[in-house]
């Protein structure tokens, strides 16, 4: 799958009886097909059997055919698996489970476990908001998914959407020291989703739905929003939302455009769509037009306010077009009137790609790629739960565009995910928002807002 | 609550302006008042404030009232919390999750998440067994309770009992490398906390039931074990026989009872002694006398193969006497049958204390604390996984009996849980009879079986 210039590289995962020889006759059947070794790991060494990994670098797809044909020969080897360096790193997933509190002895165990541990149990049950003193659960988040709309893939079920869950949270626990717990379900009945998200919300201090399919998103959103007392967001609605105005703040600022005064034109209204285009209107007081291959998702867009407008309309008469279509190359470079944004979200190839926009006259021209949600919901998340806020309201939110917005380097439109300064910031800014707005359970002192690190207010 | 000889030790939370002296005066306060201060820890240093975690040893409670007093006279200093070392140590709770794949780069970003996440889905779409190999799910079991009887301390509800959950997943993962999940319901209706627990179930490679009270526990093992297809076992009812039965052989050994002949009567037939019972019977062929509070109890005994039968004539003719009945105090010693074993295994306090029943006469008396679930459930998990079963027989069961029963050293009746030897066993012992049986999914092979650390046959 991953191609590097000079061929292709795969780890072959081989198995054989641990005896003088094979390993040798193994690394000569590679060396004649004129593959080269990288590296070799050994994976196990027991008193039968050795399994190594061995990566390879080979001129191309029937090298490495040749090459597996050659080593099927081999007496006594078995290539347990083919693996390029992507699927090499999803190995056994992404994401660990341990225990913070080490238990070396009986007196340990006394505490951590019984009997000790019934003394905790006894006081959360006497004083119900200690739990989150004595539990895991304020800082703990089910990414819950009904696999219906995985990445661009479409309904492919929760069970192959776990990798992008399993991202999520190894993401989300190194970028903001929040815990993410998948929960992948088996069914896409939307009162049957609701329930049982419902059910199991006292494990969790949040709610972050992820690849629910419009229109049923909207929905299932809203329901668990009014119905429980922990934060629920979506993060392809409320998450992408932020990310995408944070970006188009900048946007605006480079191209010369007035975002509060700009004629804004959504193409594509599901589950990220319908809500940029409310939060735009919300951020701007601007009108936003909006189209969609259904009739349905128009109707939604203008029954929050938006303003029903077909292709062409939109693409003559906006200043900035946020695409969320899904349909890749939709838009031909013919269309781009000169001095445009153009948004081209739809994963993994936009409805334009930038640099054929950009040579059309976009006076800006962005893809899902650069317009990542990854800058977004670990800062959100984190600041919510440090406020112990019940809820996200909008001034959180439009703190987190605020934020995004603010953390890009000059004259680029996103900061980049990797550079922990952006979480910092949007935590930070979504704390501060929720505690001016009334929404903070929790007291944050000037030390938790200067801090150049996250801190845990719960404990201060 | 935990007392130390010479006083008691508790650690004060103090927070403070940031600004020189305080902190003299605080430990100048607390030297005052004879409180000996082990340690300090800083838990903060920021512009404005200070936290410290304060470790004092103190006479007795009425001293910390008088300490905690002086400390509240100090002007600007804050007591967060006054924890003891059971508290500290449940502090935030006791499990983590974390990212098993370092992110330091766009690259890495790249093939951890989008786009290089989506070959890992599409690959599972198209083979869906391949979840094995590419998420974490085979290795990641739910810990699920609904909180009607956590511990000894009954219904106090799934949030209360969240210590109890942290603590067995933090030592399911030290013992047997296995992710405990904790899932807490908000319900205790019997079919929606099936349809629950069903709909989450794609998550997991098996569901962990824990201190689900009885007779429900009965109706959602059997119907969970039978809906679905990954291995369903609740810990107080499977775990506990294992644990018990194993525990017996070396009882009978140690008194010189042939178990398979020993007349043997329960006394309490909830969640543990009805399924304690019935692998007993299972065990040895051996009928078992039985008794409990309500009728409903000693008739679902009978119509799963025991005999009933009153109390009095338990303690007269059975050579063992097993007791899971809740009432602590419940055998007097003049009912003790001299040269009977007696297990006492209510918690946290027994039917008759081990010393009294020894002192009446009994070959050999314990309790709860000792026979310990802990030896079980994470090597019975751990094998059972390893094999890729998907329900655990009793040839499963049977082997984790023998394995807890073999693994105790020569005169005890249980090994240490702290011994890693311990789950080695029972994990290699369920493997095999997984595999003996027709059970295992997997292939394992020699050196899976005679490694002296747990490996993972999925890789080999």
């Amino acid at each position: 799958m991953s191609n590097t210039e000079g061929g292709i590289i795969r780890t072959l995962r081989c198995k054989f009886p641990n005896k003088s020889g094979i390993n040798d006759r193994l690394i000569d059947a590679i060396n004649r097909e004129n593959a080269r070794i990288d590296k070799v790991s050994v994976v196990h060494k027991g008193r039968h059997y050795a399994v190594s990994d061995i990566e390879v670098r080979l001129a191309d797809a029937d090298a490495l055919t040749k090459l597996l044909e050659r080593l099927s020969a081999l007496k006594d080897v078995t290539i347990v698996r083919v693996m390029d360096d992507i699927l090499k790193l999803h190995q056994n997933g992404k994401i660990g489970m341990t225990g913070t509190v080490p238990v070396d002895s009986i007196s340990d165990l006394r505490k951590v476990y019984t009997p000790g541990v019934a003394e905790v149990c006894k006081l959360i049950q006497a004083h119900p908001e200690w739990k989150d003193h004595y539990t895991s659960i304020p800082y703990t988040i089910a990414i819950v998914t009904d696999g219906t709309a995985i990445l661009g893939l479409g309904n492919i079920g929760a069970v192959a959407g776990m990798p992008v869950m399993e991202g999520k949270s190894a993401l989300m626990y190194q970028f903001a020291g929040v815990r993410g717990i998948p929960i992948l379900l088996d069914t896409t009945d939307t009162e049957e989703v609701i329930a049982t998200i419902k059910h199991i919300a006292p494990t969790f201090g949040a709610i972050h739905m992820e690849d629910f399919a419009s229109p049923r998103c909207f929905e299932i959103e809203e329901r668990l929003e009014k119905e429980l007392d922990i934060p629920v967001m979506q993060d392809d609605q409320q998450g992408t939302a932020v990310v995408v105005i944070g970006s188009l703040i900048n946007a605006c600022k480079i191209a010369g455009i007035e975002l509060g005064k700009a004629k804004i034109g959504m193409i594509g209204l599901g589950a990220a769509g319908l809500i940029i285009g409310e939060f735009i209107r919300r951020f701007t007081g601007n009108p936003t037009l909006g189209t969609a291959r259904t009739e349905a998702s128009i109707q939604r867009h203008v029954s929050r306010g938006g303003i029903a407008a077909n292709f062409d309309e939109i693409m003559k008469k906006a200043d900035i077009v946020i695409c969320t279509s899904g349909v890749s190359g939709l838009i031909k470079p013919e269309m781009i009137r000169k001095g445009q944004i153009i948004f081209a979200l739809t994963n993994p190839f936009p409805e334009i790609m930038p640099d054929q926009a950009m040579a059309a006259g976009a006076a800006i021209a962005t893809d899902g790629r650069t317009v990542n949600n990854l800058v977004g919901y670990p800062g959100i998340w984190r600041g919510t739960l440090d406020a112990g806020a019940k809820k996200i309201n909008w001034e959180m939110y439009r703190a987190a565009i605020m934020a995004v917005a603010g953390a890009a380097p000059k004259g680029e439109l996103i900061p980049s995910p990797l550079d922990p300064k952006v979480h910092l910031a949007v935590t930070k800014s979504v704390a501060r928002a929720a505690m001016e707005s009334g929404a903070a359970q929790r007291q944050m002192d000037e030390d938790y807002f200067e801090d150049t690190e996250l801190r845990y207010p719960l404990d201060m």
